[in-house]
């Protein structure tokens, strides 16, 4: 609904606060059958067998609305995250939730944290990472404060 | 210096731009001899002791203004990154650059980018650590975009 | 309610979780009959002529607890936002989501998303958005991970 | 409940978005009886005794699910909000707002507007407060968007 | 010079990395003899009679290739920073400092931090406003990251 | 150089700063010779005959350090900036920009407000392209700080 169809349904709202929602919300419509697209059928097919799970969390079925960013962004958390690699696969996950909580993705913190918890994050492993991104935090204000030089060692160029 | 001493000192500047600085700058003026304060040099014998080395980087050298941060920043760095834990120390500094270039600290990406490389990151892992990283940054302003919302399962209350 | 009044209110509470909100959360108690004050009512107003409705969003009738602070960002969304100029509307509103996604501002990226759609933006150009700020959070991470210097041609100093 | 399990209860789900939270969601479980520790219980009686109420918010809770995380961040909190110092309570509690706005943690925004109120914050201070965040967030944007050279006069190495 | 025209004028680079600046770089050029237009010495003259000072620092020198953006920018400083208000004014400098920090400017850090200093911050306090920063943004990271609910005694709505 | 070599090489260095350097610096050595590697050459090339221009600005030139990461990063930003779309370049670059300044990235920010420039950005347009960014930086501020509500007109779920 835009805002102007809004005020004409709402002519008595003038002098108190609009009703607000108590359900999440979201910036679009998610698509209702989204696998009658053949190609939106086929990112959530290969997503259920490179995760081995019939589940297809939100994420999926937003990005849904845009094929092609479907495509695309699927694609390269396969490449990225489903491969095998140098770094083992829980390490990744716990540099994905250190990123979600520093851009301050509240939904992609449930989501990693959840599937960093099914590859084994422990309690401990949990608690400690949660202590360096803090750390991490107040040191890094620290240097931002104080402007800290770099140390010539450190450059590579 | 302050501004208007800056000013008196500087009378014939008013229609340029004043000069600007090709050093590196910081906020405080780093104290010339920290180590003759009894307690710096506890800490920097500890930092010396704990990462056999005899340097001692900028941050320590300019937290050094102020004793009681100097030593609780250390203790909090030593206990959370230099004692053996559930996670690996190269993991430890891989989560740790993630926070600081999510937080933008070019002095802390420097010296963690440094102190990985130390305990054995390979160009390999850097590359995919910034893959991650870049990927997530992706994913998270997605997410946001869309407000997409949390999927049920993950939560834990 | 005060921490302390809510500890006397709640005396049996001391071994499970405080009690948590189902509903939107703000930290201040809107004015309940805002347009009583003049001042108020003549940025309402302002607002419903200007931009042709009804329709008062929360974000104003929350602002409208220091009246100083809502004309005064009143005035500058009307400015910068309403008024013609080099940059044509649907483009000025891609912009401000951009910058409410990168804010973290989960109020603004809605208010703003439903602003752009009301001014034509497509699912098409929506997701072009998306994508955009998608890449740039990836390079820009990717950039600030590898410390790039800046090419000289790009000064314009 | 790992995304699996949550599959496999589940299996009529695949073309329609999961179920979605209408309640407050965490990425842990809090400890149903923390106090039954002794030193979850140590922590939690020093801070009704610091800060004079039986009230115990979530944030600490929440973090009782690692004993030595909970003793940690309640010893710093301590020791730099609740110990006479040279900045005085109100503004040590209007600089943690500031940080807390900054860094979109929504928790944290409620909580020290809260303390700040407590400790005598005025809805014009208030006000106040959020128009220099507001200005400042504006300003800093400029200088990086101009990439404004810092003056010479400003630097103390 | 255009990234095409900086080609065409360094055609034997093509193997090397391009020259990079060691000195200070801005995304515009500024203006040579700014005050030579009225409105922007009406502006400088005014920070110069507010400040008691004739330094006019590098960001209102940038700001000139603007003229509205100048003077509405000043005005608002002017207001918020300039007038005597519910907020004494060191305190004032101390918030603006912390978003400065938190928003990544360095320009503004710096030129904060010695305005703070010119308006009577001690070095002891100084200190304590980056423990309570670095505390902030370390706790606000774990309640990013626990996604701790809030409490329902926090909200005013 | 590792921490522990420089040490080595600085043994009177211990009550002093650390040399820091004047000149930009970066996490990893650039390749000597990029193009002796033909995905390398390839992908140059084909930025080459994309820009229609022999320069080859450093991030291209750092990113080289890692082939995949390069290819993959060029093959996104052709597809999604340098392919005709429902949004033009110049706001396409203007997008860029905005996320730039709001993820802190001053390479981003030059080389994108240089490509702006060179796609027709006025001076008038890149002042109020940054008015608009400090616009919306003051409300999302303002918004977090008052946790407004959302209304339920912006809802799409």
């Amino acid at each position: 609904m835009k805002p102007c169809e809004a005020a004409q349904a709402l002519p008595e709202m003038n002098f108190a606060p609009s009703p607000t929602l108590q359900e999440p919300m979201s910036t679009i419509a998610p698509i209702p059958d989204p696998e009658s697209n053949p190609r939106v059928k086929a990112v959530f097919d290969d997503i259920r067998a490179t995760r081995k799970t019939d589940f297809i969390n939100n994420m999926w079925r937003y990005l849904a609305f845009d094929t092609t960013l479907l495509e695309s962004t699927w694609a390269e958390v396969k490449r990225v995250m489903a491969t095998p690699s140098s770094i083992d696969t829980l390490t990744k996950e716990m540099i994905y939730i250190t990123a979600s909580i520093l851009n301050g993705c509240s939904y992609c913190v449930h989501s990693h944290t959840a599937a960093a918890s099914a590859k084994g994050m422990t309690p401990a492993q949990h608690a400690e990472l949660l202590s360096i991104i803090a750390l991490a935090a107040k040191t890094n204000q620290l240097a931002t404060g104080l402007q800290v030089p770099v140390d010539a060692v450190f450059d590579k160029a």
